[in-house]
């Protein structure tokens, strides 16, 4: 039984305008997210064990434990956080399923990592020995403030799913963060780490253990942020957000996943603090990141070089980063601000980000992974091997391990907890925010019992059944999403934004809402400059996109035949009015900037598939954003 | 009196079809050039020099020569190239114009350079010392044999403009080159550099010495490369084209500078080897690379991370890299295809290039460059202090001097040899391919001498002027733009390519060519995604931009009114529709993609100005392509 003010949830706010549920009171069942579930519990927290052994990442724990270091640790600087995050994915997973095995392995794992930490708390592979760099001495890139908020949040996962364990990871995260508060404390070293994370971890930890020092801590590192406490680096110092303060920002900028974090992080440390004016100022930079600064899909981070947001309007699809720890990211920020106001936009966006980059970036088989996530593939991208490790700029399909692996491992943790986004209660109601078929079971702050089963076969089928199991009065509200126009609950339009029924239910009650999942043709801002000139196709919460493998032709020089958009069922098709490539190759005047210019084109009819899918045939060219044709001749 | 053979030229193939003329057989006496190459004598090259002493990299030198290396040497391991592309612009500038303050400038110089070569002639001040990695050791990245090639080059200019000189530079460089053979020969060690430049230093010091081992070994390296002979690197062997071989390319790709310093040296090899085959794969490597992945500046390189070419069609505005380095080696492949071909479209693309990247790239004071050279920028830069230095992704205005520093050493030695590229002969005759204000003398193969005045205020107006000096019978070609659609000779229409008159010429002779220089509209080919939608402004060989400050409202949300361009003199204005920003920042729902969408807009009048003078002003926002606006209304 479920104590209704601590629930096994990851984010559990002092107070907000909306409560988590734990991960037990809300269970997917069926439909996309429940067999993702599966296999992330079957096949990638398995394979992303396999990769931490295999390359070594893990080992150094064993070497830092038997002072062998620096000689033979491998990985970059950060390598123990994905052993955190690998740590965090397996307890929410035995959380959510009680397996035995997965449990065994998490227990082997935290003793290694803890007969790693030194006496007084510290905890890194690459620093404080002889050989290698001093501890806190490389702020910027050093990661060691990043890696142990990873830790700090496999401690919370654990301490939440698992509180009567003996494996002792929620003290060496307790340890490490005395440390970190003796360290950097107020009339300590004025620091903060050139990764933001370590917020999320200390404030998350301060929850659970009720220690406020913790959030103290991570409201200092918040603040410290932005009058260049960080020295000089190549990217400057908006990268790690070390130009501006917090509380002064107007959009989010520099590295994405840096900023998404830290953004989130102030959310917590604005809700703890009510501190009104930071939770202001965070909802600004929401706004304004959201509405120039994010692709289609929900991704986020324009830039490869840096892996950072561009300026306002700078979204190309072909370079689009939007790499899959951003999008992870994103959703932690959007979760937070949706539990502090209680806006259906927030959960817009979640849903939007987690069909179009969290999906997209997994494999079906849950063993390869996209770490940049494209809107257009001008070149088909070879397979990696099942062995292979690639950079983070390979053009390849869904690899299985990166050099610098991030993604995997918060891809596990996420579709660990994708329960977690499901639903919300308040003082006297439940919300439902993300459509999967599953079940509700919790009791309300008035005391009421909700139980309740969602049935829907979503997004395939627009409508969503809500079947009340047992009977009370409370106020059940129906998210409404911005794209569904012509929604209707129980016949009646409803939404945008959450449409509400308060009532005294009965058992067997339900609801019916409809939402309408046929295509939708959608434009861009005219300030967009990558993709002037060209429509998305949307159905329901996913984007579509355009394969050379459905075309039977490249996608580049392929434009949509205005009209001629049709579903066939759940599927949906176009026609393409396609450059014929032989005119094009033989033209005698290759300059391709001309003051008049002719094209003959080829019609073709093709599929378009949700962008979530795109490549699982095997190599092919895509995009999402399709250059607009000319009508047809009438005649 | 210059023998008709050995011109002092930068590139003296033994054949092609079209011969140098030495930069004292044409002389730039008006116009921009003139004022470009004066402000480049009198202020780049002394600025240069300066910051070669303040940041250390002349004095690396004197530290190799005291036997104080590795301690203080600064710079990155590159850096000895940068003095030696210093020395190489100083020869070219002393052959041209004569100064002894920069001969005495020179010989100080070069006695340092040579101070520091060892006995065996190796010099790298980066290399071979206890402390340092060891000679040869780290060819993917560590630039020895691209600073040698740097050195050839520089010993070759001095040997054209003062063969009698008793400076030593070139028995330095022909050490240093006989030092090569020894170690890279088809016998010994199977390498080629991460940066090609090597290639072109050794078969032009071949060319000056008459040693065909310099050739040899120059073709060796070209046709080593793309066997997999370096190592891997983040980026892929496809950065420093040893992914596939120089002969199977099929378009120039990874690092634009790199890949046109090779390109260039490959059709050194195939002329003097008289490689059919090899120059015909260069040629068709060029036309793909000019009709799919080349900006309409003649600017080359997508890629802000690598950069590099990105794929076919890949070429954003506000990302664009076009890096200036990248825009002289497009020169030095497309001059050197001119020379071996004698088709009118390298030379179009060298006038193109020229006037958008080469004379964009330098501040009229001479003083402070850029080194990428985006089409549109979407933030105003900073300017620059004069004593900065900035890094190679700085968003600055043209800056004085970079982390990594290549192009104003580039610059200064391109622009001291602009005159090079202004003509040519032939057996029987003379070619124009670059229009200043200027003088040709020379003598034929067939003994007819030449002596002809060009007037021209070119590119302000299109009439160039030629009047023949000197009797006697030659063909006189010039070139008609392939841009100049309604150009005349003497009242016939010409063009393009180059028009012919072939006559015996009496003294005071004059043929009067009239390049159309009003405004034109252009359109990028459908399958550029950045520019779909815009149309771009040319007048001349210049391309136009619109900025902020001519427009008085961000460039981003302004699009062009159909019909409104037109010509004032010569200068060009249009209307443009510009997005009400006070509207748009207070939409309700800042989702920027929508179904339907309203936008109100204003309507200014701007005056465009030639791309390669934006950011004289001061901070702007900028851009070359232009989206085209709605027609107004008739009413």
């Amino acid at each position: 039984m479920i104590d209704t003010t601590t629930p096994v949830a990851t984010v559990v706010p002092s107070h907000g305008a909306l409560a988590p549920l734990g991960l037990d009171e809300f269970r997917i069942d069926g439909g996309l997210w429940a067999q993702r579930q599966a296999v992330n519990g079957s096949a990638t927290i398995a394979h992303v064990g396999d990769r931490l052994e295999s390359e070594g990442w893990l080992p150094n724990f064993d070497l830092a434990a038997g002072g062998r270091l620096p000689e033979g640790r491998r990985g970059r600087e950060f390598a123990d956080s994905e052993v955190y995050k690998y740590l965090e994915a397996l307890a929410w997973e035995i959380g959510r399923t009680g397996s035995e095995a997965l449990e065994r392995t998490f227990r082997a794992a935290v003793a290694r990592v803890g007969a790693a930490q030194e006496a007084d708390g510290y905890l890194d592979t690459a620093f404080g020995r002889p050989g290698q760099g001093e501890r806190w001495s490389a702020l910027e890139w050093g990661h060691e403030l990043y890696c142990l908020g990873h830790l700090m949040q496999a401690a919370v996962a654990r301490a939440r799913t698992r509180p009567e364990a003996d494996d002792g990871l929620l003290q060496i995260a307790t340890r490490a963060a005395d440390l970190v508060v003796r360290e950097f404390g107020p009339d300590a070293r004025n620091g903060v780490c050139g990764h933001p994370e370590i917020e999320l971890g200390l404030v998350e930890l301060g929850r659970v253990t009720g220690d406020q020092r913790y959030v103290d801590q991570a409201a200092l590192f918040v603040e410290r942020r932005g009058h260049g406490t960080l020295g000089e680096i190549e990217f400057g110092r908006e990268y790690f957000q070390d130009a501006v303060p917090v509380r002064e920002t107007e959009v989010l900028h520099g590295h994405a996943v840096r900023a998404n974090y830290l953004a989130a992080a102030a959310v917590d440390v604005a809700v703890e603090r009510e501190d009104a004016e930071l939770l202001a100022a965070l909802r600004r930079q929401w706004d304004r990141t959201i509405a120039r600064r994010t692709y289609i899909t929900g991704g986020q981070g324009a830039h490869h070089q840096d892996e950072a947001f561009g300026a306002d309007w700078e979204l190309p699809s072909d370079r689009a980063y939007s790499e899959t720890c951003a999008g992870v990211a994103s959703v932690m920020f959007a979760w937070r601000l949706l539990l502090a106001t209680g806006e259906a936009r927030y959960a817009d966006l979640i849903e939007r980000t987690l069909f179009n980059v969290v999906a997209t970036a997994v494999a079906d088989d849950g063993r390869a992974f996209f770490y940049s996530n494209p809107l257009h593939q001008r070149v088909e991208g070879a397979p990696a091997d099942p062995g292979a490790t690639v950079g983070r700029a390979s053009t390849s399909l869904r690899a299985p391990w990166f050099s610098v692996s991030c993604c995997p491992t918060n891809i596990a943790r996420t579709i660990a907890t994708l329960g977690a986004y499901a639903a919300t209660r308040s003082e006297d109601g439940v919300q439902l925010h993300q459509y999967a078929a599953g079940r509700l079971t919790c009791t309300l702050a008035s005391g009421a019992r909700v139980a309740l089963t969602v049935s829907a076969d979503y997004p395939t089928s627009g409508e969503v059944r809500v079947r009340i199991d047992e009977g009370g009065e409370f106020e059940l509200a129906l998210r409404v999403p911005a794209w569904a126009h012509e929604a209707t609950l129980d016949g009646e339009p409803a939404g945008p934004g959450y449409a509400r029924i308060r009532r005294r239910w009965r058992p067997g009650d339900e609801v019916v809402l409809s939402l309408p999942v046929a295509p939708r043709v959608v434009r861009p801002d005219p300030r967009i400059d990558a993709v002037r000139g060209c429509v998305a196709v949307e159905r329901g919460p996913e984007v579509l996109a355009l394969e050379s493998i459905d075309l039977g032709a490249p996608v580049d020089g392929a434009a949509l035949v205005p009209g001629s958009l049709r579903a066939e069922g759940d599927a949906v098709f176009a026609d393409f009015a396609v450059l014929d490539d032989a005119r094009g190759d033989a033209d005698a005047d290759p300059w391709p900037y001309a003051e008049t210019a002719e094209h003959s084109v080829i019609v073709r009819s093709a599929r378009l598939v949700p962008y979530r899918t795109w490549g699982n045939r095997g190599p092919a060219t895509m995009r999402v954003w399709l250059p607009l044709g000319e009508a047809p001749d009438s005649n």
